[in-house]
């Protein structure tokens, strides 16, 4: 039992069946995390990036809020996707579309959530 | 039961009983991220800072490996420390002298790991 609440609220996705194509350039993540910010209100600080080579893509925003970051594995058709907030998320119902439109529709999502205190 | 590797390897400390005056100061927190990767030869790409006013610092490096994140809370001496890698760290044991030294000698950590996947 906690009798205050957490100093911040880590949302951690990994997502499986990613379009390849799509999350092989950082151009393209870029692009899910701009609209996540936009959606949720979340205030961009500074963006971060880096395309790999031969494959693979890293993109890191400095939030007023915390931090947003993904990473791509094109060969695996896998990203991992983390938001880590001072603020909760009133909802990640919006969040299950986006992923979608970004990732492509046949994604799997599995969400882990961590308070930190 | 999983037959193939985790994708990142993913550790997350809380840590208390910081030194406030430490922790306020974006600078501090970014000697601690560079004698990190030094000491685990993480290859820094990008580093991106932000010094909060009144209080507070975030500091988020872009690694080949994935990243390494950090936030400050001076007022409650609590820091939230990431570390994502697409490698296991060896050892963590030097780490928690890595952390008294930055961040005080009274710190009382606690770790997380998680297999991305």
């Amino acid at each position: 039992m906690h009798d205050k609440p957490p100093l911040g609220y880590h949302y951690l996705w990994d997502i499986h069946n990613c379009q390849e194509q799509t999350i092989l350039k950082v151009d393209n993540v870029t692009m899910l995390l701009d609209e996540i910010c936009t959606t949720y209100s979340l205030t961009v600080l500074k963006k971060s990036s880096n395309q790999f080579a031969p494959h693979g893509a890293t993109a890191i925003y400095l939030l007023a809020e915390s931090h947003l970051s993904i990473h791509t594995w094109p060969e695996n058709n896998y990203v991992a996707l983390d938001l880590f907030s001072c603020v909760p998320l009133k909802t990640v119902e919006e969040l299950e579309s986006l992923f979608r439109k970004h990732l492509g529709n046949g994604i799997k999502i599995k969400e882990q959530y961590i308070e930190r205190r």
